[in-house]
């Protein structure tokens, strides 16, 4: 088959979202206004990138692009550092192509069934960055951990509290994760009987910056290309052990789960809004033009009940102020980097990102469908997270699933 | 001119160190025991391996060895990961190439200056760790830090004390260093009033690891390739106002120095000792069957003055017990992961490895050699780290020295 010529971007089509010919994509995570970029592999050839539209994956590295050459290696970080102009471009290009049924024959024989293959971790990830953005959350771990102290430290409202994690250890969905192994007090080793989630939302930069130069929080759009969503699992009997004075460690880097498709900003213009009022008013640094909160609502799933919803619009920082914060000490970034909000916990019970707070601190176990009840995970346990926001036109921009299933401890 | 042939490796020469036939090497810090590897460019092509001997830098990439193609690149990595019968196969090549005098013709022409080639990041840094391994160390910061409370956390002495830092920030020796920026307090944004280095040891791994597997302490050296300085710089009043409750972050991720050249654990066969006694016993992950400590000892000069000269010897946890810890739950190594020791603090006040305890957070200023007097640094200010540790057949192992010259905030 003779991939078709792609044509040139045309100026959007006026009234409502454009139609697609792929059939079945209504009810999808993935309507034409989404386009998320993915990497896989189907067996035929090594692995490339791949747009996902409804229950397909169309092989855009094989269509006639200027991009074909990125498009072509098995991590998105060759298109990621290509930057917006580039990245507006193909966006454009895809509509086109997958709206006009004049090019529904030619382009058919090039979308692959989702089910058919295989779904590799999207990009190769450079520096990671977990913050702690949301105030329900840094608030609920505070009365566990240190009750009776006041629920914020002096810094939280004044910068978006962070640390690095580990990059190395950050894998796609689907893949097991080993229950850790560590130390959970003085003399007592073994395998963590706090196995927790952390849902969060995490944001994809493609181009990257000076070392010694910050990068405005305005700037925001010209180096992050997407979002995934993000388990940040998490061993809270390790982790609080050993996170006094320099952070989580251990606790956090056996494994942090990423969704296989980075959603663009592009695809989430509807989805943006203020983020909640900000009192004390941040620093001129952290100060923006432009609404970057995103109105994205998590749902996070364990064998299959859904234990709670968690809103990322209610997060105090956005992300736009977290990448201004990351950089404002000249911090470099490099295609590839990943930061996540942290934990989203909205102000409701049924709103909160982990088990910690849901089931507060392992005491209030919550009642599964199957009549049976949990607090920490099991072997064998499944969690998957999962996402929706408003996109352009009505239409409703998915996050695909982040999912993961506990496996035991090694031996040893 | 074409390289020579390189001998199939030959048994060790009985008694004493090889002498080898290039000039000058007994006063470097690179005698032919040493044989460290990093990168340079030289006009002449690509950037590429290159060992240092003397004042010179051999083009090993252009001998006709069977690890030319790994060699030819602009960064160690591809060698690392080739493992220990490599490096040592490739280092009995080159003795047997630099000690005896048949290959001297032959060999000569294969040596630059290193004065007229530019050293770079020797190898692409996959995560990056620092530990917090002296006990005098973390006894100082906490005196100054939280006076009255015990000096150690009740996890000090049980585990070696880590976080993640940023892989992307790490930079080579020479790269200038701009004063960061940030929040110093609540209202209080600017320049960093306390500008500070971290005198450390940093350990370059070559061999990846699987996820969900440790490592055993005793499996060390098939991981890990070498050593090198690192400075860790540091802003304590950024770092102070951020650090609850997740950790250094801004305060930290601005620059991190190494020095450009790679020493192999085979040149510091003489320098391993036993780790200081550790009391409680650590739990068994943490245990080794071999020394690993280092007598490896810094010099910190700032502007020519030698401020300190920090023991490495004294570290209370050992390289290969912070491997061990940091895969006690399975997160994976990638090859050119690093970690670094944490600030090398000994137990006397001329042996310590920050400014912070050297000036009693900056209220102790310490005399120069011209006359003046210091408490942080001041622009225009340059750090440099030595290090030097005993070689094999009394020969003394240098690493080259880790330097940074600090630049004025930008403006904003």
């Amino acid at each position: 088959v003779t991939p078709p010529a792609v044509p040139e971007p045309v100026a959007n089509h006026g009234g409502g979202p454009p139609a697609t010919w792929v059939e079945g994509t209504e009810e999808s995570d993935f309507p034409v206004t989404n386009l998320p970029f993915g990497v896989f592999s189907d067996g035929a050839g090594p692995a490339r990138v791949g747009v996902a539209i409804g229950e397909y994956v169309l092989d855009v590295a094989r269509l006639a692009t200027p991009y074909a050459d990125v498009l072509e290696r098995p991590a998105l970080n060759g298109f990621l550092a290509l930057g917006p102009t580039a990245w507006a471009d193909l966006r454009s290009r895809l509509t086109e192509l997958l709206t006009d049924p004049e090019y529904r024959c030619t382009v058919r024989p090039w979308l692959r069934a989702m089910a058919d293959v295989e779904l590799l971790l999207p990009f190769e990830v450079a520096d990671y960055v977990d913050f702690y953005a949301s105030e329900a959350h840094a608030s609920n771990v505070s009365r566990i951990f240190r009750p009776g102290q006041p629920p914020l430290q002096p810094n939280w409202k004044r910068l978006p509290v962070g640390y690095h994690g580990r990059a190395g250890t950050v894998v796609v969905s689907g893949t097991p994760v080993v229950r850790p192994r560590g130390q959970r007090g003085p003399d007592d080793y073994g395998p963590t009987a706090k196995l927790d989630i952390e849902a969060e939302v995490g944001f994809v930069v493609g181009v990257p910056s000076r070392l010694g130069t910050p990068v405005s929080a305005d700037a925001f759009a010209a180096h992050v290309f997407g979002v995934v969503l993000l388990n940040d699992w998490s061993a809270r009997d390790i982790q609080r052990f050993e996170t006094v004075p320099l952070g989580p460690f251990l606790g956090k880097s056996f494994a942090t789960s990423i969704s296989p498709w980075v959603v663009p900003l592009a695809a989430l213009e509807a989805a943006r809004v203020p983020g909640p009022a900000q009192d004390p008013e941040p620093a001129p640094y952290l100060r923006t033009s432009q609404p970057w909160g995103l109105d994205l609502t998590l749902t996070v799933e364990c064998n299959g009940t859904v234990l709670t919803r968690p809103p990322a619009r209610e997060l105090y920082w956005t992300a736009a102020q977290q990448l201004a914060h990351l950089t404002a000490n000249g911090a470099a970034l490099r295609t590839g980097d990943l930061f996540a909000s942290g934990t989203v916990s909205g102000g409701r019970e049924d709103q909160v990102g982990s088990l910690l707070e849901l089931t507060v601190d392992g005491t209030r176990p919550v009642a599964l469908d199957s009549g049976g009840s949990m607090t920490w995970l099991a072997d064998g346990d499944t969690v998957t997270i999962r996402g929706s926001a408003p996109g352009s036109g009505g239409t409703r921009i998915g996050f695909g699933a982040v999912t993961g299933t506990v496996r035991p401890a090694a031996s040893g």
